[in-house]
């Protein structure tokens, strides 16, 4: 099956005008660079990458420049080399130079490779989860990059980690599709909701059944503890309330807020500073046990993963699906949580996010990491509607998904009526 | 003076035709987003960002996203709160989404940034060098931006350093205007060059006074070991001879060849892994002493320097003049490495890096470490005929730039013959 053609739309949601997805340092619409491959057979692989409004055309220009090395390219060519294929599109000698491996050019390879992902579920007949937990641990770790980890984890590292737990993948197949995989909520509080808002959305959400929820904080301490003192109020002592800086703190700063708010027994602290700030990271962590911190949205690639596990700076991995290098590269970022101990828990929300990381947290739990404790996905109730296999997430757990592929095509009426700046919302 | 119109060219020289510019890792075609800004005023400023062939395309969508935040802007309101017109551009609350400040849109803005910074140069009448170096220090501190940095670097940790060396400063201009500042050569060692090329060159850099030069090493252990012994050969025992991996090796291995190196009395090791590997260049750095790590031309903004420096992983800081968010950004790495006692030896080469860094060199040496000793700045003798105001290197000393600006305008001619795709050098 070759790829006949790459096609990238500029997909725009007016999210701002309700202050959704609101935080310290973001307030945007939330838009995606979507990627349609076009092949000669009977399929057709979807992807995207999230963004947040301005900017997203550059990604469009990202996409282009991925043309000349993915069209014309037999899909079971690249499946046979994934390894390969994806060292040629991260290590192209010219193009790498505005890298390597980071900003919207990454971001837009993350949605070129899990549209290949996509493609290659949909012609095995099956959810990426699926199809990755049947892959032998040899095929696992030749779809790996790993190249500049190797001093934290080598290939045959890695397969012993994937034979290790091989034996058992099949109980805990069963036990996702039965049961479903834990969800927390971050709908609850945004930054820019008034507080009637939040205490509604609190109790909306232990309605629903979530015992996680988190909430967004900034750089007003005293707004901090108040708002962090209304959400303990509503959700009660028992359940976790996790708080999200979103890179707004330098690293004193971090310390001192977070020592200000541990009295509301926050679960984790997420995105205290930097996103590149290992050693920041490490420093908040020594200062804020017991309490963890927790990062990994805005993480660029393995390298920093990487850095963050062996400093000893993560508390939970918040691997996301498509700012890094697509499955391959999220594969990488698993297996080093996996050696290193730390829980994954993906970022999601956004547009699509979650109907991505449904599929990671499923397989790292089935195939990597086989303890459910303390593993929440992140949940966002926004804009599912406009994918054509939307997230089912039941009692705050997500539902396995069935459909083949990634989960991530769009309707076509959203993709039209959203495209910018033509489509009819953005028209005048 | 107000900012009438942004406007950006895609501009491309065919270096790979000849292997200039090849390297491990790299073969380009040495490129730019050239930027320019039109004022309702008598002077134009110019920037680039340098690329490598591929990619520079998404360079100018990313310029053109600045637009709206620069264009309608007077000169004198962003020079009076520089540091917030710089947040103002790296923490726009939508486009930081595919940043923060990395990747192409981060360059792209250092093609912007420096281009104001060139305006105002013309408009004081000097050239980018002096204007730094009559500021007092309170003025200089106000153009950096700390967001992430102060736990290694306050802004009166930072105003400290400038006064202490303030009373000298007058002394040390008098020494670079008759001077200059001292250069190393890459220019001999391009991996792609054949043995006989390389040793006419060194002979040939011997004899314009060179005594400190550079060559490209790679994967290839044998290789590595015949070329270095060739190298030392023609320079002799008493010459600098520093090698540059341009990141092709992983930790492990990067320690394995620099030992069996180590008989070449190498002067500094350059780029020997991931330029986003903090805790991996700490590890070799501790392995291979006393030789020293070099790194910093793809080190994307001033929190990665700001650790390499913690970790003491830097034995020389090669900050690129365009990488990182233009003169305001490499200010705060300036003073950083100041504040670490690391030397300053200013990447170069490409398109325009050598009429950029020439400022940055020199200002320096003013204003912030006042010691000459195993400073020096990159040289290489690519593409200056296409400048207005070319470097000129004498006696292997940069001699200091006296007309107002960056010097980084190019001349009307080259640019319309190397516009891609549509310039006369592309066409056929």
């Amino acid at each position: 099956m070759k790829i006949t053609a790459l096609r990238a739309r500029d997909v725009r949601f007016p999210t701002s005008r309700e202050m959704d997805g609101s935080d310290a340092l973001n307030l945007g619409d939330y838009s995606a660079v979507y990627v349609t491959l076009e092949t000669d057979g009977p399929h057709t692989g979807y992807g995207l990458t999230f963004t947040n409004g301005h900017g997203t055309e550059i990604g469009i220009a990202a996409a282009r420049a991925f043309e000349r090395l993915v069209v014309g390219r037999e899909l079971e060519e690249i499946t046979a080399d994934f390894r390969g294929f994806y060292h040629r599109l991260t290590q192209d000698p010219q193009l790498r130079w505005i890298g390597p491996e980071k900003g919207i050019v990454h971001m837009t390879l993350g949605a070129v490779l899990n549209a290949i992902w996509d493609l290659w579920a949909r012609r095995e007949g099956k959810p990426v989860w699926k199809l990755l937990a049947d892959l032998t641990p040899q095929q696992t770790v030749d779809c790996v990059p790993f190249m500049w980890i190797t001093d934290a984890l080598t290939p045959d590292e890695a397969l012993a980690i994937l034979e290790r737990h091989a034996p058992t993948r099949a109980g805990r197949e069963v036990e996702m599709r039965r049961d479903g995989f834990p969800a927390y909520t971050t709908s609850t509080g945004w930054l820019g909701y008034p507080d009637e808002k939040v205490r509604r959305l609190c109790r909306e959400a232990m309605a629903q059944g979530f015992t996680h929820f988190k909430m967004k904080v900034s750089a007003d301490r005293e707004g901090n503890l108040r708002r962090a003192a209304l959400m303990r109020s509503e959700i009660g002592p028992g359940r976790r309330l996790s708080m999200d800086a979103n890179q707004c703190w330098d690293v004193g700063e971090a310390i001192e807020q977070v020592k200000a708010l541990a009295r509301f027994d926050p679960w984790w602290i997420e995105e205290p500073t930097s996103p590149d700030d290992v050693l920041g990271h490490a420093a908040i962590a020594r200062a804020i046990a017991p309490i963890k911190v927790a990062t990994g949205e805005m993480c660029q690639n393995r390298v920093i993963f990487k850095q963050l596990l062996q400093a000893g700076a993560l508390g939970y991995c918040q691997v996301d699906a498509c700012r890094v290098g697509g499955v391959n590269e999220v594969l990488a970022i698993l297996l080093l949580a996996a050696k290193f101990g730390v829980p994954v828990c993906p970022h999601a929300g956004g547009v699509g996010l979650c109907e991505y990381v449904q599929h990671l947290a499923i397989y790292d739990y089935i195939a990597l990491n086989p303890s459910i404790e303390n593993r929440y996905c992140e949940y966002v109730d926004h804009l599912h509607e406009h994918f054509v296999h939307p997230v089912r997430v039941v009692n705050a757990r997500y539902q396995a998904p069935l459909e083949p592929g990634y989960s991530i095509e769009m309707k076509a009426a959203s993709l039209d009526a959203h495209e910018y700046p033509g489509g009819s919302v953005w028209r005048g």
